[in-house]
């Protein structure tokens, strides 16, 4: 069992937090303030299972980082962590660079020949980013099993083999199947995931339902 | 059985044109020049049933118009099809984007708040322009059930709803089940059609496979 930060409050951190507690480990939920309401609640929610703190006490609590914060927020609040916290740490990037300020559906602030995935990567060279499971709606992450007895897929994008390695266990403790684990290659894979989402947002639009996913079929 | 214009001369040209001509409709290839030699071997080969032309010659032959010409070049061929020969007819624009003036993998010319579908429904007001098959390599487009007894997705997106229906109706005719073909909205869902080519792209490069479709599941 390992010491976790959550990064963000919002469903993506909560659904992420709770299933982390629920696995055993112990889950910091970290956020800009320390007495952040929604982590409260988070933390009263999981009694003695959970703390919260600032970014920073959070990675500084923490083995692996998970990055459920909003797109728009997540270099900063990596920032407002610290370097020192962070370096030579595993950073689970779930989050996707969404711009809700063209109007909707969300654009993509970085696309094409770049990606949030990469400029986390990027802001710190030291720590082993991994892109995964932003590509679904976060019940799905959490519970493959919701949806056609848990057969369909998940990505997976890094530059440390090692790092990967470690992420793929913890998605077959959220219940991936290892088939169907994807490992798409380095970092730079992070534009694919990503520039999904548009794809991802119309079908949500056109089926009223968010609980899907995709299926590689061949 | 209908006059269709198929443009371009690539893959993705011959495939859709083949398989029109295999269910018994009248082709014509259009290109840059009447003379062009990939199109006067597909003529060659389904003897007696397909000809070739200019992009003018082929729109003004035909009822329906298969845009298969690489996205980089779509407007160019249109335009050259002239105005004249277009309006008023269904444009399947089956073309993807792709930029590769910035190394591999493409990243793509439009994105987020436009896109190459309706780009040629705003440079052809009075066509009634169809995005579908885009997401997929063109063996599948033509043949479904080459993978998973056909059981996988084709997305259609497009403002008129009659030309929409006669495309399902084309859909079907190679292959594609009724309830796999999803009807994403209007044009400007092209956006998220053409924004899933970077994460097709890298599934194929992990798998080695490009025969491979998604599948919504739910």
């Amino acid at each position: 069992m390992m010491n976790i930060a959550v990064f963000g409050t919002g469903m993506v951190g909560d659904t992420i937090g709770s299933k982390l507690i629920e696995l055993g480990h112990s889950v910091m939920i970290g956020s800009r303030t320390k007495d952040n309401e929604k982590a409260q609640a988070f933390v009263a929610k999981h009694a003695g299972k959970a703390t919260a703190g600032t970014f920073a006490d959070a990675a500084a609590f923490a083995e692996i980082i998970f990055n459920c914060t909003a797109g728009a927020g997540s270099i900063d609040a990596l920032k407002m962590a610290g370097e020192q916290n962070i370096d030579g740490k595993i950073i689970i990037d779930v989050s996707n660079p969404l711009d809700f300020s063209k109007g909707m559906p969300p654009s993509l602030s970085v696309v094409n020949t770049n990606s949030l995935g990469e400029e986390i990567q990027k802001t710190f060279p030291q720590a082993k980013v991994v892109k995964t499971l932003n590509t679904m709606w976060c019940g799905l992450m959490v519970n493959p099993a919701m949806i056609n007895d848990g057969d369909h897929h998940v990505f997976l994008g890094g530059n440390d083999a090692a790092a990967k390695e470690e992420v793929k266990k913890m998605l077959k403790s959220f219940g991936w199947l290892e088939k169907n684990i994807i490992d798409l290659g380095d970092i730079t894979t992070s534009r694919g995931t990503e520039m999904y989402l548009p794809l991802w947002l119309r079908i949500w639009g056109a089926t009223n339902n968010g609980a899907f996913n995709i299926k590689i079929v061949s």
